[in-house]
């Protein structure tokens, strides 16, 4: 078992092997901009679901929609290259609310943070999947299968501690933005030559006026709030600057010049493309992106690359979780308001409870929602604004307190931001409330509640084992020992012998039965043990006969009278254990001995030293290291 | 937490209250036909969803059909009056095989019986909610989640040790009974009076012959073994013999004549009201005994009754499982061929492990096959069969041996019985096995190869804890102490005191690290706290620094250099760990003091006597029992 998991996992890495590599700015710009590229693949069709739902005839709207959108980008991106030349650490949102908001707001940005990572793992591997099941349809019953190979996949890559290498990351993006770029060169080509395959309809706002226009201002809105999934992904620059070679903010900050140029122009061009030809969404039969590629390119080899590069950069942006979330919970977990076993670097130099804890989160959106992307999406948008608009509100307070008027093209730059992702943030949260963003709401008070829980318990508990000058712990001298036996046998005979040797001023051993035959079989199997001298003739066995077959509790319920009646001797109790040769084969056995120990620690009411004595079976074949029988 | 279970579960039960009831033969019938008269519910319909597949105009045969499936009941009925004479104590198939057959018999007709039990539960409940669900189409979207609501409720009452009360769970066998009889007497009216709704067709014999004729003997068999499935239960008498008033084995075989003559009546009654009404199976939207009941009764008040009684039959014949499966398998645990926990008669009075054990199987079928009946049946039905053939070819080795020539009549029942279940095994298992029946086999050959490796491991363990005259623990008197910390606080004091009073020849504390300056800052911290004298002079620090961030892997591999180096002495771990004042506080701390232990224990290299100190921390308001800081 120890081998396999070696094998999969590969050696452990040496702490002074970990180190963080630094990439200049086109690879950096191919590692972190995945996340956010990743969302042309989807965004587009999230308008057009929308829309569809009035008439043909209103998928104009999309054009003026992604306008607004890709603006939206824009600012938003303007507003974080703030960020980076005042957090260069990187700026998460957790780190700017808690220096700049305080408490409450750092751990809501950082709950939501935490629900995004997760939403990002199901959206993309969802997304992913239907992109290949939309060029290979024969997968598509399987897509819920493929996409926990995925998440498998993630995890045992995570695990090993991968170093991102730039290279192998950053080439789907390249081959994406190439291959996406090449498909509307040839579209334009195409359209000039006439020889563009012809929409079926062709709506456009003339139609539309003539249908009656019953287009709302609510339907855009909603519409406007689905597409704004497209911005989800674009504060990961913010967070990796550190990535970037030295001047890091000044690098990072020319990355979020180009990348909202890139993503615009890659989700205004499927968004235009769709419209003219006449695309309507399908369903989770096939996706628009593929139903574009397949109007412009046909069955041809580059449809398959389109394809192809779509499944990829979706793949890596489930992974960027995989880097993003381990190390928010280990920040959160070095503040107290995480289990500190989120902290710990594991063999291999990664946050290996993070890791577990994203592909199970992971894993049941999948399964829930069925691998279902449209059915994830509204979740995942809602989440990603709360985080924006703290983020820009805690910038604005930063700015506020170093002087407003010296600062005055700053503040308005990400007041304007804040004020638009809080708008967005409304928007989206109203027209998504039923479709499931309701559900954020609960979640993330709930994170945002245990979070504080943490925080005061392992306060208290530092209070507690505070050693103090004049305090210190008393253990009298003097011992009563208790072993519960369940039968007398070499396991039993090693813990009284062990019992002995701890000279305590009293020794009982304790059984408790539930039929009168076997303990009077039991007292005498002891008496004749006695006699033959293999146990100790001053050791004393009290037998307790239980009505109703317990075992703990009468055994918790005379430790308790016994710490009682000896109150300044100090309790040990001696349990046997037996180690089976193999593993499984404690399936085979009570449980009763480690149990026992967890019940005694629990109980409030006695206050004993647990000494565990396993007696250690081997089969024939395997001699003990150190024979015990002599 | 445990106040909740126990408000739940009720009051613990004494053992002196354990004994069971003896019921007149009209209680015991009610109480032990309800699983095998439930079959009624489905079994025409398996028929008709075999014959249908051809066409309309074989329908027909369903009747012919019928007619010797209710030939094969009274045949097996009758080969299982003998076996209750010869083991009045319940002579399921485990006990017949093991006395006549030897252990593989008997391990094959115990996994059978234990697989069987476990379909039970889920076709039972299947069928019970649909049988709802005809009636209340409202409920279709939900019936996966009610069968397991129906689980839940089981699990509960037989957890609560709810002593079979023979009215309250014989009631609906009566009304059951009672609702069908009267269906068939108005159903029979109707066609007197010429009032009964005409078919849309009426298909038969004739019919088919004119069509060509093309319904061959391999439809008539596949009908024939769907059919089978009526069978199922039918064993649950020779079981149940002590459920009887003395003389036992003369009440239980006057069962044994009533049961089939009942099931019989009700099973060709269904079968030949679909025949005549023209019914169709309409596969999972409404049940053919629904159709049935809705053709004769309408949807007066009546039918719902039909509905009803047949719904609560199917969840009591669910219900049999529980009284049989835990006993079986506390039996096959008694033998060493199941895990010892299955004996364990919990506080109830029920063994709660096969309790549970059940729920959990019949939970997974539910899920895994949608609650669909038809679905579960193939698997149902050969599984049934195997026990069948298994106690019949057993009771003809029972007669053998006592002379062919004295027991001539039973060994040719009993030769009989055999053979025919024999053949409809093959017939069942040849047919369904596509339909999933193949599944069968590698789970039973699993649960048999697991339970002889169980057996060898109680064996083996038995031997190697045997207490021979000469052989004695040898634990010596001197003793090296070793204590792993991670830092130095309340707990670590406490954990070194209890090292300290164990009067070792020895005593180390243990540091593993993978920060050079936390290290550095320990032992500063350690030297002060001698300095001041909280910490004894003679203990030395020994910290390792793993360049792995490994903590448990170094701790063992110095234990077992330890070992090495004193031989002679006995290794003592001494362990500090923190009870926090709330259980799921637990998830807050790291479990390295557990995992150590178990770690410790399952060390092949290390024979080490483990000591967990726990330090209890309380909150504020609440005081510890004896004060341990002075």
């Amino acid at each position: 078992m120890g081998k396999v998991i070696r094998w999969v996992l590969g050696p452990p890495i040496a702490t002074s092997a970990l180190r963080q590599e630094r990439l200049s700015n086109h690879w950096a710009l191919g590692v972190l901009v995945v996340d956010a590229l990743s969302s042309v693949a989807y965004a587009t069709e999230e308008i057009l679901i929308v829309l569809i739902s009035v008439s043909l005839f209103s998928l104009w709207a999309s054009i003026p929609i992604a306008l607004a959108i890709t603006a939206l980008i824009f600012l938003v991106c303007f507003s974080y290259r703030q960020v980076v030349f005042i957090y260069p650490q990187g700026g998460g949102v957790y780190s700017v609310a808690k220096e700049n908001l305080g408490e409450n707001f750092s751990l809501v940005g950082a709950a939501s943070l935490m629900v995004d990572y997760g939403l990002t793992v199901g959206v993309s591997i969802a997304a992913g999947v239907a992109a290949l099941t939309s060029a290979v349809p024969l997968f598509y019953p399987y897509r819920v299968l493929l996409g926990l190979l995925v998440i498998i996949i993630l995890t045992i890559g995570n695990l090993r501690g991968v170093r991102e290498s730039a290279f192998i990351f950053s080439l789907p993006t390249f081959l994406f933005i190439a291959a996406f770029g090449g498909m509307f060169l040839y579209g334009a080509g195409m359209i000039l030559s006439g020889s563009f395959p012809a929409a079926e309809f062709s709506p456009s706002a003339r139609h539309y006026d003539e249908m009656g226009g019953t287009l709302g201002i609510l339907l855009i809105f909603r519409a406007f709030s689905s597409g704004c999934t497209a911005l989800t992904g674009i504060e990961a620059v913010s967070n990796g600057v550190q990535v970037f070679k030295p001047p890091e903010s000044e690098n990072a900050s020319k990355t979020l010049v180009r990348m909202p140029s890139i993503l615009g122009a890659l989700f205004l061009g499927i968004t235009f493309f769709a419209y003219y030809g006449g695309i309507i969404p399908k369903g989770s039969e096939e996706t628009v992106v593929s139903q574009v590629a397949r109007a412009i390119f046909g069955a041809s080899p580059f449809y398959y690359l389109v394809q192809g590069a779509t499944m990829m950069v979706l793949f890596l942006a489930a992974n960027t979780s995989y880097a993003g979330f381990p190390q928010v919970a280990s920040r959160l977990a070095g503040d107290d308001y995480l289990p500190h076993q989120f902290k710990d670097l594991g063999s291999k130099g990664v946050y290996t409870l993070g890791i577990f804890f994203l592909s199970i989160f992971g894993f049941l959106l999948l399964v829930m929602f069925d691998a279902d992307t449209h059915a994830l999406i509204p979740l995942y948008a809602v989440g990603v604004f709360v985080g924006f608009s703290i983020s820009q509100l805690g910038m604005v307070v930063y700015w506020k307190r170093r002087g407003i008027r010296e600062h005055l093209g700053p503040i308005l730059t990400n007041a304007l931001g804040c004020g638009a992702t809080t708008l967005v943030f409304g928007i989206t949260f109203f027209f998504k409330f039923t479709h499931g963003a309701w559900m954020l709401l609960p979640v993330i008070f709930f994170i945002v509640y245990k979070m504080k829980k943490a925080k005061k318990h392992y306060r208290m508990m530092e209070e507690k084992l505070k050693i103090t000058g004049n305090a210190r712990p008393k253990v009298s001298r003097r011992k009563t020992v208790i072993v519960p036996i369940s039968h007398i046998q070499m396991d039993t005979l090693h813990a009284l012998d062990v019992a002995v040797s701890l000279n305590p001023g009293h020794i009982s051993a304790l059984y408790i039965g539930s039929d009168r035959d076997l303990e009077k079989a039991l007292r005498k199997e002891w008496e004749k043990q006695q006699e033959l001298g293999v146990i100790p003739h001053h050791i004393k066995l009290h037998t307790i006969l239980n009505e109703y077959r317990e075992i703990q509790a009468p055994i918790l319920e005379y430790l308790s009278e016994v710490q009682k009646k000896c109150e300044s001797d100090t309790l040990y109790v001696v349990i046997p254990d037996v180690t089976p040769p193999k593993t499984l084969q404690y399936f085979l056995h009570h449980l009763t001995p480690s149990l026992l120990k967890l019940r005694i620690d629990n109980d409030r009411k006695i206050d004993a030293v647990v000494v565990s004595v396993s007696y250690k079976v081997y089969e024939d074949n395997h001699a003990p290291p150190d024979a015990t029988v002599a």
